[in-house]
């Protein structure tokens, strides 16, 4: 047991390894034990000494190993034991990954805590896309929103977000996918500019791009699934992104020549 | 003049050297000129070959030295002539970064570009000072919006945001602050907690809580200036931090005894 033991949150980036922070990376390089999350990418356990353990306290094939309570009390078992802690979570570990809540409880046996910001799939999933979340003279802001609450239900975000001007991000949105493309369809807002990008910044990167109201056919036709992350506002189709341009070129193209692609039907 | 020049759009980051990304930074020691911004840590540089100049092209003393269309033919310029140009924005380059904008510009030269994302202050400056932008069951979203837009006015998003329940995140809004306060009075939420946090990340950090009604005066009395963050949203309360445990528990009290209070007074 270490009298000063510390406890260190570490966002591991949105997927591509080298998006960790050179922060992130000291913490790692200098961690006694590290744990880590399903979304992390595991090329980053490899700057962890080769004697400190890693563990996996994750999801396995969507099943939690270990729930948010155990985990919490992991972390301080472990902080104690090691005197130097890593939890290497995706993302920033404050945006939706309860980092709040595992820092609290911590606090609570004398640990010291600290978190290191990771950059969010939030803006960099649509970033590496070239998708701006803001762009001078189309919108001031954007709005970031989970697409599954604590109760497995539909945040009432979704719904306000799409009467907003805010371009809307959310993140774990691909279950509910119809509810959240109805709640544009319902604010009249069909025709809104949207993607869906899943693994961001990853060899693997997928992205379809379309009116909102057309989201739950492209993503079927595309076979887009988890994890991913749904953008919604005027600023997709500013994107210096030749496959998106395509998208929407095409589609005017459609609506330009609607009668003779009827006649073909 | 390169026929395959490149333009890398970098974010610095918060403000702390070492949350730049190792991407970023491997970008920066590949650079053959950087052009940057006034918000980018300086300590930054070290990281560019020797050889590579590094030109300011930000704003000095609130006053800009040229303005975005120079700066879009200076990365264009610079980009073919040296081959490879990267452009250091602080924070994140496509969050209210006109990022974009450079990008579209350039790529009508032929240019290929690419964005490598950087930890936003709107997230890091409020989980450095530990405040989560979300915490399970207190909220499911924040909204991120400028407080100085185009032509100098109160943004609406910020009235809208402000009937919302998202934590709401406000960047450039010291000089319009009373009119953001009175957006969350006139919604009847005079007394939300929110922070405000000046240099965030960097050893000169400043931060003062409270209810979003009194973050005027408390402003005024901690001199508090630019660059700054506001955050309101009951997440702020949720923060591990002493100063604004102390903040509240002292307003608390201030209610509980408000009699002896104003005997004194």
């Amino acid at each position: 047991m270490y009298k000063k033991a510390k406890l260190v949150l570490v966002g591991a980036g949105p997927g591509d390894p080298d998006l960790i922070t050179v922060k992130g990376l000291k913490a790692l390089q200098a961690a006694k034990i590290v744990l880590y999350d399903a979304l992390v990418n595991k090329a980053l356990l490899k700057h962890v000494p080769e004697d400190s353990p890693r563990i996996f306290v994750g999801k396995r094939g969507g099943v939690k190993k270990f729930d948010q309570q155990e985990i919490n009390e992991i972390i301080v078992r472990c902080s104690l034991q090691y005197g130097h802690c890593v939890r290497l979570k995706g993302g920033d570990p404050f945006v939706f990954g309860r980092g709040a809540e595992e820092i609290a409880y911590a606090e609570q046996f004398g640990i010291e805590t600290e978190v290191i910001s990771g950059v969010s799939s939030a803006i960099s999933a649509p970033a590496a896309q070239k998708i701006p979340l803001t762009k001078r003279g189309i919108n001031e802001s954007f709005w970031v929103i989970t697409g599954t609450t604590r109760d497995h239900s539909f945040s009432k975000d979704i719904t306000l977000a799409a009467g907003s001007s805010a371009t809307v991000v959310i993140l774990m949105g691909m279950k509910n996918l119809p509810a959240i493309v109805e709640a544009f369809i319902s604010n009249g807002k069909a025709e809104t500019p949207a993607a869906i990008i899943q693994n961001g910044t990853l060899p693997e990167e997928k992205i379809v791009a379309g009116p909102v109201g057309q989201l739950v056919e492209l993503a079927a036709v595309n076979k887009m699934g988890s994890p991913a992350i749904i953008v919604v506002g005027e600023v997709v189709k500013h994107a210096s992104n030749s496959i998106i341009r395509e998208a929407f070129t095409q589609l005017q193209w459609m609506e330009e020549n609607g009668s003779y692609y009827s006649d073909a039907g």
